[in-house]
């Protein structure tokens, strides 16, 4: 194994000069950086790159920490983020909290408070209403933010993408909507729920609890609320659904049920996860911009992590409307 | 911030004992384990664990390498690496190569070799054919191997499963059966094409160049596909596609040209992503044990890591068969 001081003889310089070049490039000329850079390749030099960081106090690892790795949603933007992290010279710790379990969430903040990592990224949405799980002390941003995130956030506008959506099931002549929400205290499932709400309100039209099922964001969930809804005397003519998994599990319900979608029921999604447009019919949804998301949820957390000033604490990004073969127009029903 | 001198202060034992306690809790005596422990907690310490790991010379991190992310059957191995290695006190590194891009696996691999991670899983397939990309100073193994995987493996009988899939078409009557493959060179297409030209080659059928179609995995090349098939004078009265996304693809192409799954074409898929089942008709397909193939994944890293010897250098899990509504008995046509 070749050492610091091979690649000091090759490069013809000294020893404090590689480390300098290694630990603070900015501090070595350029002509002296090229030498010892070409020198390692020579010798084949490895640093012991956990001693440099130990020395420069930066780990340059960051934290996601994800409810669940295998939603689609979550999956593409930790794409994004790894790949920005990637081209600026970071590392991604994967922190799948099993849907936010607050012990797994815990040990991935000590990884901060002891140095293994220098920030977290947190895409469980999370309101200041729930008080604080991760301290201040630990630089965070959320990459997939509510109203009131506490923290800096990257977020769309949850309620005015679910209010359009609403709206526009009403311009096509709905008046009984259902709708399949999260888990009634997660933060996106209650912003989804306020702009169904204010949709309705400002259609004159009630609010009917038997119109609400409580899902869980899984496609499982879908197939079971959609039942809820077969079952009633006068069911709904068209299902706002939280997310594109539970419309998928409820238009195999509603199918199963002998009901044509869109034909005797609507159904809508959200997220544009791939599978939105591969399933029968293809799901109308709000596309959320994913990329954008992980690559500025970075960007952001970088500069959380270097003490520079944010221009803003929040962006709220657009999100896009997407209409689909699973809406139609509202069926009339004696 | 509190130091190591106040925890041995408020535990009423040595500095010394302290960092020993940190570094090789093994050499303290439970008592005294046990007061650091407590007095950790009271004064609120944080050892700076980077200091501790470069002591120790291990990083406590593995590096998990993964061609895409968002394909749900990598999704959830990983989910299963990731609840393995916390279980151990190990972390996750996430090495998203965007379908296996050498540079950006170079850089995870180097990241073991600065110590800066003690081992990887490669979710990747690679056959030895291939040459070697990771050198054997790495601690590796693949997580969803193939024959002739070069290293350490964990992996399904890939070409048995097609075999299986391949012959219970041809016990429906179909004689002409189409398949949507990965791209050539992948080593999973390479094995799965094996075990469908066994199966038509045991049962006296004549392999067919115009019923090969190479796709890349996703759901957008089984689309495209699909239309190949349709266009042709005589099209397969059945399609085995190398995964489920393909096969997802596949249907929507045939429903859109007017065939009917499984009446007139049957579909069958692999891996049993969670979507198999919620697609219309829901997919006949392969189950893979991601939960397991992660786990023991892990496991088996860790062994390697530890120098420790391996019981059997490859494991080969059972997979499942799973028939449901895509495949049916085969069309006579005129």
């Amino acid at each position: 194994m070749s050492s610091i001081r091979d690649v000091a003889r090759e490069a013809g310089v000294s020893v404090a000069t590689v480390s300098r070049a290694l630990s603070s490039p900015e501090k070595v000329s350029p002509a002296s950086l090229a030498k010892v850079q070409t020198a390692i390749d020579k010798v084949g030099y490895s640093p012991n790159m956990l001693a440099r960081n130990f020395r420069s106090a930066r780990s340059y690892t960051i934290v996601v920490l994800v409810p669940d790795i295998t939603n689609p949603f979550y999956s593409q933007v930790i794409r994004s983020i790894e790949d920005r992290a990637q081209q600026k010279g970071y590392a991604v710790l994967l922190g799948d909290t099993r849907r936010g379990e607050a012990e797994r969430e815990q040990e991935y903040v000590r990884r901060v408070e002891t140095r293994l990592a220098d920030g977290i990224i947190q895409l469980r949405p999370h309101s200041e209403k729930q008080g604080h799980t991760i301290p201040n002390s630990v630089a965070c941003v959320h990459a997939a933010g509510c109203e009131l995130t506490y923290g800096p956030s990257i977020r769309i506008d949850n309620r005015g993408a679910s209010k359009n959506m609403v709206d526009y099931l009403i311009s096509l002549g709905h008046k009984r909507i259902g709708v399949i929400s999260g888990l009634k205290d997660n933060p996106h499932a209650i912003d989804r729920m306020a702009g169904y709400k204010e949709s309705l309100a400002e259609a004159g039209l009630p609010f009917e609890k038997e119109l609400v099922a409580e899902g869980d964001f899984t496609m499982w969930s879908g197939l079971n609320c959609a039942h809820q809804f077969c079952n009633l005397a006068n069911p709904p003519t068209a299902i706002f659904c939280m997310n594109d998994e539970m419309a998928i599990g409820a238009i195999q319900t509603l199918k199963s049920q002998g009901f044509r979608v869109p034909e005797d029921i609507s159904v809508t999604g959200f997220d544009d996860i791939p599978y939105a447009r591969y399933c029968d019919p293809a799901l109308t949804t709000i596309a959320q911009p994913t990329e954008e998301m992980g690559k500025m949820a970075m960007d952001m957390l970088l500069r959380v992590i270097n003490s520079e000033p944010l221009a803003q604490r929040e962006s709220v990004l657009p999100s896009e409307f997407i209409i689909r073969k699973s809406t139609g127009p509202a069926k009339q029903r004696g």
